[in-house]
């Protein structure tokens, strides 16, 4: 043992807490790899890509009963001044891959050493996924030809790729053969190859090959295809950063603002779907271009796309006929995750082998969006029961945990979106965001998008003198009737107290109906009776969608609840609740989870094994069709009234700032909300 | 036991001899499955394609232990009668998924109804392929969508393939997904589907699908990419046969005549590969169209293609520049045997989906035709030790049999094809094919292509009056050489001896050296003595090739020698021999294999598995470099003599036809060419 303590030292990696005794002269990268360290390499220990950079520490390590003394790697080497030279090199750092073991010693891999690096998520959370994208590089050398040993660069591409990097039954595409011949010759016998894999590790295809060593990097690019909005986030490969983002108006829209009026467009227009698919992919294309151009790259380093879409979206983007998802039984063509050539599907804004891969749907309305949305909030790795509510004209509806999902889609309307109330508007500037209503004067104050101030702040008739006050936001909207129902200036049934006309003029008749007012200037903003109505119907279709997988889980509340996709990132998770849109639930375990569709289609683009997860948990997901359910209808009726009062949510009574009310009828069972016929 | 023989009557399939016993009331299409009985069926056994069509036989079969009664099956049932209606039912066959056991019995299944029916090859020795094709036809009925079970059409139709037929881990093409939808409603839920099998036969890609049962067939085209000619075959998948063929010059002619004089031309011109991969993919494209033509069928039905020819051809096809090819160390950028989406390659006049197939390449200038005629000859499953020699610019070589196959390549240069020689032409109508010259007199007798008569015969003058005699074919040159020497009229270093012009005026005098007088008409054919110089030296180059091999192989002499190529149809193997060209061997143990690498070609396409085998063959080919080999030269020096005489030839003297010639110089040892400098 005395022998090996000094023959073998001791090599300690931090953080991962690995250790191991190796001969004098291993290298560290050697080292890492023999005890499964997280170490990137992607030259193979040449001493050229620098990507094992570690950083050495000496001194007297107790805890991990190490005393690492100066001298117990190899001296600096002529590889790495060559390097620090060229590149630069941070100090006290060393090539793994040249720095050899003489020593007890402890090593520290940092952050940007790891091959899977933890790339953090820009979102409320900061959380992080994994970096293991599907397309990797790979330095190689490969043997010269021999007339004695007549087999093909490809052959001895791949020879050397399984020899030196362990990969196995690889496939080169046509494209690679053709440039091949060249990239060897011109690298002198070393390429750096773009390796793309498929469902199974095995079977890789060699997508592109660069001569030498390649200095770049590659680009994956994540779709979010909304029928509104096609957003998409450029990120490097190798590093996991977004380097780009951008977004355009869904040009389907010029056949129809909603999906059921796309479809529709399909159905009366021969040629009507190809039209749409040809419009989404040139959106896409430009998308491409305009991400590449940000990032200064050129489109032909980017190798990979995901896409998320509902199924209709998704449809359209793969070039099939959404018709049949137009009525029951709501069958989807294909659903599964799936990887295709970009070319395939019309996306040539990019490497010509570039792949991409199609999150899967869920079901004929729960589509590849929510199984984005799964993936980013990962449901199924809780224990707390979660309801995953994303508001669109359709809301997708997740509930469960790591027992069990279900899933379902409600049809709200566009309501939401603004499209059938008076003053409504999209999110933009001069559109009103937030609102507060003085439950004694009935007087409201309220902010606009792009100005700081609040209507009653000194200065905002300045501020927002350009701006204007042009219309109502959809979170605008939410806050404004669930303050107008906390101001008692609707009943429970939704109904504008006429009544309040004769105390304030905010309050005023239009024909048979009262209207609120909210501003008056270039534009006069109110909130109408029918403005109401068509919230009430929305929020109750989405209220009697939660209860519905509340009922099929068996629960009365939940413990979480998740407010996905550009709408959930704006609305106040208390006036929610006031109006009824959600059930119960600790208002601190409500939270905003911004786009998280985006995020999944990021987390698809940079962890290769998250698609298959997401799959796995996709195909397990309990679908529950609302329109089969009879209680659904029952949900629906009950939903509609505008409880305003903290009984039916209890936990909301928590919240200081919730005003005194009168007192309201007593609850149904279980904090549902109070059956009442609607009245519309 | 008794009881058995009652209530499981046994059932015993012709020819197979196949038996067993199954409970009344079995199904004979059941009963042959669970045999191992091949007998096809598409529809699965619903009554619907009578593929499995059998026909039972009554009486006492004592051979099979079976005395089979009237009865042995159920009766006549309506779904045959209606079948036999409406498409004809041969007398005493049944459906043998509608025919039920019910006692013992003997069914024969007509080779029509066996799945891996036995194709006869259409050559010399009316070999047989096994059908068994990449691409296949399942038809299926696929469960109806459902609200409650939001599963997609795609996922409905791959449970489908995998419950009726077994097939796990299919893939759909995009396109399928994209015509699924009505394909599926149109047919009722139930479709026919075409599956192509990659490498492993589990992983499958549906291709084509087609609404309710596909009632016509699928083909596929195998393609022999010549230099000079490009040839197809169009063959049904479903039945194996070839239902048309065509061929055309290849286009590429016209930037050079010879594969090194293409391959300057790419060397010399940017861009030049790229304009004879475009004029071959025309080529090809126009040859589809002409063979569904000729066949009466759409171009969207052929759903399959394979590909042969050397390397050069090969790399060209692909889009790989072949310049690497044109020098050493010859490196193959790619040489495995691959399958790519036909569209990926230029090949467009097919199904979209269409698959091809290339050939492996065995080395930089022994390619996938050579690949091909090992294919098709299988020496890797002879006893006999085989010489393969396919004879063009250059001559492949191949020898060897189950225990070693070694090939080679060598430079005979474009004379056996006519190029070099002063009244060579391409054999057409005109061209001199057959010439016997007489010992005594001189005198030559002749045939041309287009023509039954011999040159001596009453009327040949007639009968040529419109065709002319208008030079010399390949196998032509080879006979009037061979037959120059029998009669003396060169000497054994080749020379034309001048002392004949004084007793025959058919040896002339031109300048220094002579020729001899074939013909005198239209046009004066003779053989020069340049010609002569010329043949000898690609006959030595061929000869050398072998000679190696042999050497290699460490044997004197071989069992077996094939002629493979258009040209090897047509040479007399006895003039071979005499000239020197191939080594000694018993005559009749000298074939030709007609068109062995189309041959080759056809049987990938008809069957899968050869592809696997042909690859493994390849792998284990020993490829032998001329160039490399110190001893060609010497063997090549050998080779040049014209021997004549029946020495070194023994089983030579086996043909009484051969005249008494002079005594000559003694033989080497081993039966080689006797060693002598070539004076050219």
């Amino acid at each position: 043992m005395a022998d090996e303590t000094v023959s073998h030292p001791l090599v300690v990696f931090t953080p991962s807490g690995k250790r191991g005794r190796f001969p004098v002269g291993t290298p560290v990268l050697q080292a890492a790899r023999d005890l499964g360290v997280d170490l990137d390499s992607v030259c193979g220990g040449r001493g050229i890509c620098s990507r094992c950079q570690i950083t050495p520490s000496y001194g007297d390590f107790s805890k991990h009963g190490v005393t690492a003394i100066e001298g117990a790697l190899s001296d600096w080497n002529s590889v790495e001044e060559r390097y620090k030279q060229k590149r630069g090199l941070r100090e006290g750092r060393r090539l793994g891959c040249q720095a050899k073991v003489e020593g007890d010693i402890v090593i520290d891999v940092p952050p940007e050493s790891q091959v899977h690096k933890q790339v953090v998520r820009k979102d409320a959370d900061d959380r992080v996924i994994e970096l293991d994208p599907s397309t990797q590089l790979y330095y190689v050398e490969v043997r010269e030809p021999d007339m004695h040993d007549p087999s093909s660069d490809m052959e001895r591409l791949k020879e050397a790729l399984e020899e030196q990097w362990g990969l196995v039954e690889l496939i080169g595409d046509l494209q690679i053969m053709q440039r091949l011949q060249l990239a060897l010759r011109d690298g002198k016998w070393r390429v750096t190859c773009a390796v793309h894999f498929g469902r199974k590790r095995a079977q890789g295809r060699i997508v592109n090959v660069w001569p030498g060593f390649y200095e770049g990097t590659i680009y994956g690019a994540a779709f979010d295809v909304g029928s509104t909005t096609v957003a998409c986030h450029l990120s490097d490969l190798r590093t996991g950063k977004t380097v780009a983002s951008s977004g355009l108006m869904n040009p389907q829209i010029r056949f129809g603002e909603d999906l059921m009026s796309r479809v529709s467009y399909s159905m009366m227009n021969p040629g009507g779907a190809v039209q749409m698919t040809d419009a989404v992919r040139e959106a896409i294309n430009a998308l491409l271009g305009q991400v590449a151009a940000q990032a200064l790259v050129s489109p032909d380093d980017i190798f990979e796309c995901t896409f998320v879409g509902n199924p209709i979206m998704h449809h359209l983007l793969l070039g099939i006929d959404p018709v049949e998802l137009g009525g029951a039984p709501f069958a989807l063509t294909a659903g599964e995750g799936m990887v295709f050539w970009a070319r395939e599907i019309g996306v040539n804004n990019t490497h010509p082998d570039a792949r991409v891969y199609t999150l899967p749907c869920i079901a004929g309305h729960v589509g590849a969006d929510a199984a984005a949305v799964i993936l980013s909030e990962e449901p199924y790795n809780a224990e707390d029961m979660t309801l995953i509510v994303d508001v669109g004209t359709n809301a997708e509806i997740i509930l469960g945990n790591r027992d069990k999902l279900l899933a379902c889609s409600s049809p709200t309307g566009p309501a939401f979106e603004g499209a059938q109330i008076s003053c409504g508007q999209r999110a933009a500037p001069g559109a009103i965001e937030r609102i507060r209503i003085d439950p004694e004067t009935k007087e409201p104050r309220f902010k606009v998008i792009g100005c700081d101030l609040w209507s009653d702040d000194a200065g905002f008739a300045t501020a927002t003198a350009e701006l204007g006050v042009t219309g109502i936001a959809g979170s605008g909207i939410i806050e404004a009737i669930a303050e107008m129902r906390l101001a008692d200036i609707i009943d429970i049934d939704g109904v504008v107290r006429g009544s309040l006309s004769e105390k304030t003029n905010r309050v005023f008749s239009e024909g048979r109906t009262f209207s609120y007012l909210i501003h008056e200037g270039a534009q006069q903003i109110v909130v109408t009776q029918n403005d109401v109505r068509a919230i009430q119907l929305a929020k109750a279709a989405l209220y009697a969608g939660c209860q519905l997988l509340m009922d099929e889980m068996g629960i009365d509340s939940v413990d979480r609840i998740t407010l996905a996709g550009a709408f959930g990132a704006h609305i106040s998770p208390m006036h929610a609740m006031v109006l009824g849109m959600i059930p119960d639930c600790d208002v601190e375990n409500v939270r905003s989870a911004g786009n998280a569709a985006g995020t999944g289609a990021r987390i698809a683009l940079l962890n290769a094994g998250k698609r298959t997860e997401i799959e796995r948990v996709v195909r397990d997901v309990e679908k529950i069709e609302t329109a089969l359910a009879p209680k659904f209808q029952d949900h629906f009726i009950d939903a509609m009234a505008v409880p305003h009062k903290t009984a039916p949510y209890p936990r909301l009574s928590k919240i200081a700032r919730l005003p005194d009310t009168p007192p309201s009828p007593p609850p149904n069972e279980g904090g549902r909300q109070r059956r009442r016929r609607a009245r519309t």
